[in-house]
């Protein structure tokens, strides 16, 4: 049976959904909604485009929404509103406010009868589950997060703001000595600034002073202070050339001790070439499990934590155990 | 609550399930169940040790059995049999099997009114939740399992019939030249003995000549021909004071592309200083997620691919979502 799905936003997530929909064999694209006119909206695909303000005229045509906005201000009033009337997904990542997030999409998920299942991706998501995988079977233990080498779009947008910058982006990435502790079993304390560096790639504007501009980037309170941050100067077409990707990953390492003395590491790792294309993905597996819930009459909000991973995949249990177990 | 367990063989793998349960906050070792006269058995901690024959008796007494029998002779009969009257898990690892295995424990956990999780542990268990989540979130792509370094007890079982040795272990080692290629996004075609060296620790018998005690073991056919194998001749004293553990390990990796060019991996690995007390310690958690399920009246056999991650946590899902998501 063929699960169809419609997209909500139509930015670098929508696209990546609209691409991880056709690798999927049980789901279809029913429509893209959007906000802005849907006449100007170039697509990748040929599937339709509707406006967002008459997404109900096709509540029969659509199993599960795809929530493609941002966690600022375009989740906290979508998920809960569409929830009402629609099963969906989307990758609420404010990690802060996930308990408000949560309570206030269940409240419309069970009110209206559909599934909604919240902070799907990959942090929050399936970092998260590495997470609870490793605390849940070494409890003697310490879990540590690890984020990059990836850009990171807030700390570019900060370069950017320094005067003289033209162009910037910033990656963050791992602290090669603190993975290596906490590989070899130490479980030492450590803290997000210890474990990561960031990198500058600048483009300098006409006349700036280049040694004025590191300065005010590497001395910049919380974004840059605490950090190790090196500054690479570059042109614009370097820029342009070597850094229109969006790379990012990172780890989740449990090192834990099952008995005194004997040591136990589990670790998982993510490098991606398109940050949003993975997300996408992870999207989309995760509205196929929704759109199972919903089926079976298991109604409300959901997160990673409550998915049974055999209704992420398109085969059977059956196959599953036989090809997979 | 506290949720009562009993143990169900008392090998290596029983011996870590009882330390696995004194380091969970939620769980009570009951009793330990064996075949042998209960008064041998010296155990670790000062729980009740019974007759296996006598477990029915016990009943009242046990939330969940944990199953620390062998997959070859044990679990096919006592997995069966006793998911008749008690919620369990096991680590039934022939995979081949599984099927078989599964659909004999479901006729009797559905007729019993209990729950029975099979073949948890780490490969089945954990490697195969790689698997699934995998392949299911990068559809175009492929998954490579790599086991080790481990120690292998059916090779070393091989290399200590031949004439002249005295005694050895035999460790199972990842190929690194396949790993580079994978971690590489080759997807590479590599069959098992492509991804895996192996390297025995050998003592010599009296008079035993070296090289031809090389000979027999690296040209025995399918244990060690195919592979690139190396045999280091070692004294009894090394071979007690360095060859004692039972290290094992190894990698999942899902290499595949979300878009033409994008190459995006997850890898997942497992650096095991003790693999007993490491399947032990899922078996626990699992255990668990057997509790819950059966006092939920969601009762047959399950794999882990049916268990919501947070069912393997002593935490409520609120505080799961407020603190791991």
């Amino acid at each position: 049976m063929t699960i169809r799905i419609g997209i909500v936003g139509y930015g670098n997530l929508g696209r990546g959904v609209e691409t991880a929909i056709a690798a999927q064999p049980d789901l279809a694209l029913a429509g893209i909604f959007t906000r802005r006119d849907p006449a100007t909206l170039a697509t990748l695909g040929n599937a339709p485009v509707f406006a967002l303000d008459d997404i109900d005229a096709h509540a029969n045509d659509i199993d599960v929404l795809v929530l493609c906005g941002g966690s600022a201000s375009d989740l906290p009033v979508q998920s809960p509103d569409l929830a009402k009337r629609f099963s969906l997904v989307d990758s609420y990542d404010n990690h802060a406010k996930i308990p408000a997030h949560f309570a206030a999409v269940d409240a419309a998920a069970s009110a209206g009868g559909t599934t909604a299942v919240i902070s799907t991706g990959w942090d929050p998501g399936l970092f998260s589950l590495n997470r609870l995988y490793g605390e849940a079977i070494l409890p003697q233990g310490e879990t540590y997060t690890f984020w990059g080498r990836g850009l990171s779009q807030g700390h570019s947008d900060a370069v950017r703001r320094v005067p003289g910058v033209a162009g910037a982006v910033q990656y963050t990435l791992p602290a090669e000595d603190a993975i290596a502790r906490v590989r070899a079993g130490e479980q030492p304390e450590l803290s997000t600034r210890d474990k990561h560096t960031r990198e500058c790639y600048v483009v300098l504007a006409p006349g700036a002073d280049a040694e004025a501009v590191r300065e005010a980037i590497v001395t910049m309170p919380n974004y840059f202070e605490p950090y190790d941050t090196t500054v690479n100067f570059i042109t614009a077409e370097e820029l342009a050339r070597d850094h229109a990707g969006m790379p990012h990953g990172g780890f989740v390492i449990r090192s834990g001790e099952s008995s005194a003395g004997v040591s136990q590491t589990i670790e998982y790792q993510l490098t991606l070439e398109s940050n949003p294309e993975f997300t996408s993905s992870v999207l989309v597996a995760y509205a196929r499990a929704a759109a199972r819930l919903e089926a079976k009459g298991d109604h409300g909000a959901k997160t990673p934590f409550d998915i049974a991973p055999g209704l992420l995949s398109p085969k059977s249990a059956e196959a599953l155990r036989a090809e997979l177990l």
